[in-house]
């Protein structure tokens, strides 16, 4: 977390086309709260309104415009059994519509306006989002308020968003062996949680998700005791504070929110390995992931700790991986690592590789598994951390740089268990990191038992099963 | 199903001591309509009373003995998330009295009546039994009856039974490598449907259930209309009717029950492979299970030829695996198969091998591995179709002669999307199944993406991960 990075955990769906949804990147980053840049952290402030909603204002007066978002307490995580997909479903259907708006019009207007919108699906949380001409933050203040109460859904609005939906999981995952390998390998690595389970949803639960779904998901969620008002840009707080009550502080409490209570995962006690073939792969892939902690639940220092390791073990040119795999042996094309400590139950720290041309995805595998056990016999050096730690600490500086990923850092942050004060304070805890923490992270979680190794391979003739472990 | 075989699917807790609960094998036999034994398929009845409580009654009037049961249909499978366990936990709690009975009394009564009793649990139903003499089935009547409507529980006798059930979870699951390999297999193998989950339940969810959880899924689903009762044994059906209406008739529908939806399955896209390492091993094996269909689900004669293709391959030792892993090679101890296919949603087809000592585990899957793929590619043959079918007929026609076999078959296939007259043409389908149906079931099932393969290895120094398929 708090790092700029591909996730490909966040469904978006981007405007002015707000039926085509584009899985893309979330990038999440850090603020230093020290650095010289846009704003200070005594400027970012936090309230709530009477009715529970939470807002964070982030000043940002170098240009007049605004990132104004609004996020939800509930993603596809807090789905019920059966009904994968309701959460992203609810997503799209927010554009249908209200007593007040037409169905489709809502981006239109912010279009009109000059503006930009669009809204994403995580396990954790779903958000809504608009950039816009500081003037015009009133209008979207106004419209994103109007949608928290008075969507209207018409199901000759709601079955063809459901086909249209099918078919955007046909694209980005059925079509794409990459995605359906990593469908397969969070399935397999969450026995009990609900991350095991795709935040589009499977193809036949989605195809059974009704209005009366969505509507009864949207009455329940959708109120703003649930909901983190973030504005970016350029207003103070105290401008903003009038505005926040004018149009959400009006709302009234629709459900009372209890706490968010998932399965939790049992203690993981078997390696798991997935093999995916598929026509369309050329060149194989090797994807495990270990399931960790996360920042918001993790001991004092661990996920900090897990941050440094991957940055370390698997980030750029310098990491373990590149010079062994990439450098050295020239087995692979690419190889590294990652940890995405984001969420509100569980992280997950992930390792990938891909073979040159003409070199089995069983040798890439070799060498990951040698650079890793070498981590966990040897340790981490000092000369590492202190480079990892400039590395991310600097990346989080260039990072505040962009408005709209302040935003979308706090109300991440704070829909997944963690406070301001939290992101704030990143920087200072990765300062902290110690070598012995570093190796106690690696030692705890990077464990065969933890795992799921996830092959993507070419297809060949069918024969029972078992082949992989044959070779 | 219809054949004896030992499923560990099943938890049994066995009368005089019910706080003693043992996860042992369910027998599922076939009844032969024709045969000459103990009750032709005319004397079979069924009926249901007013309240929807359906009723069957087997006569068997060898001895003036009674086997009664009643079973629910509802299983684990049927718990919510987060729930795992409790369909169990309320299987014991049935034995904490009620207005008319002490805690702990139910059983004691049943013995100093000459009776046994019993109770098992599995992922679609929930079965209680009693085999007493003729003369005292009223008594049983009336007392399962009465748990049926007037269950007490008080915390101070539900909170000792979760830790009893704890510990059996230790016993039965944690300190047998076996079962724990079985758990994670189920977890791989189901991404989607709740038999991913044992029935015992995860740890976790065991150690936070409550009394006010038991008491809800009591009301929810122990209603007559949810019941069946199954009377095997010195009783016709005329006499049973009134004795039915007197003690079950005349309990009042507490809770509508609709149809048994449960999350479906997705079609299995990969391979899946789970290495559990434990240091109490001394014989590697490993156990692979293929999803399926079941019989209650099962294009028309599917099932049966499913049954037909475990026999062929690996049950006794005419068996294709038992000749050429244990005759042949002599690289087993043991190996074999069996088809799993009495459940409501989905069945599974099982594989297992032992190696012989200092044989390597990877030899063993190997032989496996090609025994399957040359059914596959070859197919099996008319004369082991015709073996087949003989033993699974004169198995089923063995199995009539037990009471409580009887009663067991009819009570799991009614609670699981059969009828009676789907258990009694049983012989007759498995009569008609044909080469080609086989050789088509092994083609369509047997495929690698539909398996979890799982092996149970001893404890090594932890590398990582994937050691396993580096061998």
């Amino acid at each position: 977390m708090f790092k700029m990075r591909v996730m490909s955990s966040v469904y978006r769906c981007f405007s002015p086309f707000p039926l085509q949804h584009f899985m893309v990147a979330l990038m999440t980053i850090t603020l230093l709260a020290g650095a010289a840049r846009a704003q200070t952290a005594d400027e970012i402030k936090t309230f709530t309104l009477a009715n529970g909603m939470q807002v964070v204002s982030i000043p940002d007066h170098r240009a007049p415009v605004v990132t104004h978002m609004v996020w939800y307490k509930v993603g596809a995580a807090d789905e019920e059994p059966g009904k994968s997909g309701l959460a992203h479903f609810l997503e799209h259907l927010m554009f249908k519509g209200t007593s007040a708006i037409a169905p489709g019009e809502f981006s239109k207007i912010i279009a009109r306006n000059g503006g930009q919108d669009n809204a994403f699906t995580s396990q954790d949380y779903t958000g809504y989002y608009q950039r816009i001409a500081r003037d015009r933050l009133e209008l979207v203040m106004k419209m994103e308020a109007d949608r928290m109460i008075n969507l209207r859904l018409r199901d000759e609005d709601v079955l063809p968003e459901r086909d249209v939906i099918l078919e955007e999981r046909r694209m980005r995952i059925d079509n794409d062996p990459g995605s359906r390998l990593g469908e397969q390998v969070s399935a397999a690595l969450y026995l009990a949680h609900p991350y095991g389970k795709p935040i589009i949803g499977w193809e036949n639960e989605i195809a059974r998700l009704t209005r009366a779904d969505a509507l009864e998901f949207y009455q329940k969620y959708y109120t703003p005791n649930n909901a983190i008002l973030v504005v970016a840009g350029d207003i103070t707080a105290e401008d903003l504070k009038p505005l926040a009550e004018k149009y959400y502080g009006s709302i009234k409490v629709r459900t009372k929110i209890g706490p968010r209570l998932r399965p939790r995962e049992p203690k993981p006690q078997a390696e798991r390995r997935v093999i995916l073939r598929d026509k369309k792969v050329r060149q194989p892939n090797l994807r495990r992931s270990y399931l960790t902690s996360a920042y918001a639940t993790a001991a004092k220092g661990e996920a900090e700790a897990l941050s440094v390791l991957s940055e370390i073990l698997g980030q750029g040119a310098t990491s373990r991986l590149y010079r062994e795999l990439i450098v050295k042996r020239k087995i692979a094309a690419s190889a590294g690592a990652y940890y995405s400590g984001t969420s509100l139950d569980s992280g997950s720290f992930i390792l990938y590789g891909v073979p040159n041309p003409g070199i089995d995805i069983h040798e890439v595998e070799r060498g990951i598994d040698e650079v890793v056990a070498k981590i966990l016999k040897k340790g981490v050096t000092k000369k590492e951390i202190e480079h990892a730690k400039r590395i991310l600490i600097s990346d989080n500086i260039y990072s505040r740089d962009s408005q709209s990923s302040m935003a979308r850092m706090f109300g991440a942050a704070l829909t997944t268990g963690q406070s301001v004060r939290d992101v704030l304070e990143w920087p200072k805890r990765i300062e902290a990191v110690t070598v012995a923490q570093v190796n106690a992270a690696a030692r705890k979680f990077l464990k065969a038992e933890n795992s799921v190794t996830g092959l993507l391979l070419p297809e060949k003739p069918a024969k029972g099963a078992g082949q992989e472990a044959m070779k």
